[in-house]
């Protein structure tokens, strides 16, 4: 039955979300069955304010997908915004259906986490209940790579190769002073590793890690253990270069950015995690540190994607618009690894409901005995995330992007 | 005459600064006139405890010499000595000449800042007074962009590419969420605006600045007046991006942000401009700002460098190389400017001490009026030095470095 499309992005941006965008709308543009392709601005949020973009005049000038799948960040826009039950906001319900009927969406595809697909199954579960023949599907997207149902997600490759490759780099520039140095790096990741353990893959040409420690929040951190971990790596190396998960808490689940500091004004004072570390070595070694907060920058390099990464980010979205246009709903495209080494997947799908508000955290054996670095297992499980480099058109030597949602606020102000 | 050649590096390391040992390498060891080539291990303090590495037997093999070149930072190791005159320390020429002597060094490149061409200086008048026939010679070098008689310097365009290419994939990711926000980046430049000022590089497709405020050392920082830039921003826009440089003073001459440290040279060792910018505009704003200090990562990622800044770095290694050989002395390889559309440089030499201990703040016509951002001058010097993008060497996904200094400790080792 022929219908239109509806396409949006939720929660943190990546660095890869915008190639999943790509996907799907390249899927959906060449088929009989879909009448036109729309972007919704911000999310389900904008949907409900009936912000939607007609994105082939768009996109299907020149250059502008390619230009879009290199393009950081949800380019449609993104919301935080959390769907509560139909019973509780019908009105929600009633209004986001409204707009789905005014432009006779048959198709909608939402890109994003656990908290999407919860949005996901909501719609689906509701669509059903009311007789509407609609697809509803999901693609996942999220650095933090901490969704169940799927072997990893769309925008952790990059993210870890960006981060690796800092760490690689860091390391070099933190040897050359003849006196003992110490670079700490935050990374994000609140309730799971994974960004934090990609570091592990950095090494020099012999092999060596140029991370030496890693701590992160699947084991609760102890500044007496730290501190014995670093002293014993600087019984054999006088450079160190230390990545902290921005979510590491101490044993009674307290975050190490919580340092219960108040300033002059009584106000709580927030430091990142990396930054307690480095005071941490500073107080107690009194060597030279130096720390690094990557922030967002982490989650928006693509000039240092990885090629697998946003490949996979694509093929998932056009998964999830097949299924659709097959006749699958409220169901995620998903990755099953076949093997590590040579690397090999197949695409799929699961239920929405299973992806939905779960978190995995790293498996216990992807650590070290320590819990302070990767084991070979979780090493063979990151390295074929992060391979190949992909050309991107630059002019004036910087990236060129395209923000859909700028074109959207552009064309629809004053 | 016959004679060895010594190279060394010294002060902050570079993405590029790697690149111009390359370039010295190549000329000198092609040439009849040289015996072998010696690295020098931490400058010129490495060189006083006779820690030399013969280079050929390392960087004549296979890709080495590709390699060295796309690895950051200074690969024989840096040093912050400085040297004081021969009356107050003869026992440190005394030394430095002894091992001079016993390596039969004939030629010695020092690649560095002002504080390394003050060594360069005072060693080439050193050699004059004792009638050595020696050739000595500089290599600019500093991210900074601060040094006089040259009209960039390499390891700049690598680090300007790599800020102006973050703002432009941070400026996305501002703007994903349907809410105001600012985010903060700190660059570095302690007591000149370069890094920062590069950031007007970053620009949207329709030629909109990326970033919207930028503030460096060389205008003194009125709070009021920030806010004041920043509220008329807003009028336009929701999403802004703020560049502050480390060095940023207020019309006191006292510093954003002061830890009270200082380094060997005695310079303030100055940490967090940014995050005081952020928490004024959270204090005097209320919206959601982010804060980033790149820190070491803005002269070290060599994965966003610029070619014609390696390029360059490669030819003015070559060019002092040429310049010793053929019997200049005391002088260092520079750049002239010709033309910034078409971009036309040429290579030529000036004095050390004209270089020595000064240091090049942005000229006024290259900020706006309001000197809150770069003008059209500005631009226009800025644009040619981050173009090109070089293919490098990776494995694993991550790119391949080369550490002389580690090499030099490996074999020297117990």
């Amino acid at each position: 039955m022929k219908g239109n499309c509806l396409v949006a992005q939720s929660g943190g941006p990546s660095s890869a979300i915008n190639a999943s965008l790509c996907g799907v709308y390249q899927e959906m543009v060449k088929s009989a069955d879909v009448g036109t392709v729309y972007g919704g601005i911000n999310g389900i949020q904008g949907i409900m304010e009936e912000k939607l973009l007609e994105l082939p005049p768009i996109l299907n000038q020149g250059e502008h997908i390619r230009i879009l799948a290199q393009t950081p960040a949800s380019s449609l826009g993104s919301c935080r915004f959390k769907l509560k039950s139909p019973e509780e906001k019908p009105e929600e319900y009633a209004r986001i259906f409204e707009v789905f009927d005014k432009y006779q969406i048959r198709y909608f595809i939402y890109i994003g986490g656990n908290d999407s697909m919860d949005t996901v199954y909501r719609l689906n579960e509701y669509a059903k209940s009311t007789g509407r023949p609609m697809q509803i599907m999901g693609v996942p997207k999220t650095i933090d790579n901490d969704l169940v149902g799927t072997d990893h997600t769309p925008g952790f490759g990059s993210c870890a190769k960006y981060i690796a490759t800092t760490v690689q780099e860091a390391a070099q520039d933190n040897m050359v002073y003849d006196m003992d140095s110490v670079f700490v790096v935050e990374a994000m990741g609140r309730d799971a590793g994974w960004i934090a353990l990609s570091t592990a893959l950095a090494r020099d040409r012999e092999g060596n890690p140029q991370c030496d420690l890693i701590y992160t929040p699947e084991t609760p951190f102890s500044t007496e253990k730290f501190l014995a971990d670093l002293s014993a790596i600087r019984e054999k190396k006088r450079f160190q270069v230390v990545v902290v998960s921005e979510g590491v808490k101490d044993a009674n689940g307290v975050y190490l950015s919580d340092t219960g500091e108040t300033d002059a004004f009584g106000h709580k004072m927030l430091r990142g995690a990396g930054a307690v570390v480095a005071e941490m070595i500073r107080k107690n070694l009194g060597i030279k540190v130096r720390d690094s907060e990557l922030s967002i920058l982490q989650r928006c390099a693509v000039h240092c994607s990885s090629a697998t990464d946003l490949l996979e980010s694509e093929e998932l979205g056009k998964q999830a618009a097949r299924g659709a246009l097959e006749g699958v709903s409220g169901r995620m495209s998903s990755i099953t690894r076949l093997s590590d080494e040579p690397y090999r997947i197949e695409y799929g799908f699961v239920d929405v409901c299973d992806v939905a508000n779960a978190v995995k955290t790293v498996p216990d054996d992807y650590f070290n005995e320590a819990r302070n670095h990767a084991s070979e297992k979780g090493l063979r499980y990151l390295r074929p995330l992060i391979t190949g480099t992909k050309d991107r058109i630059e002019e004036n030597g910087l990236p060129v992007f395209l923000n859909l949602a700028a074109i959207y606020h552009r064309s629809n102000s004053f």
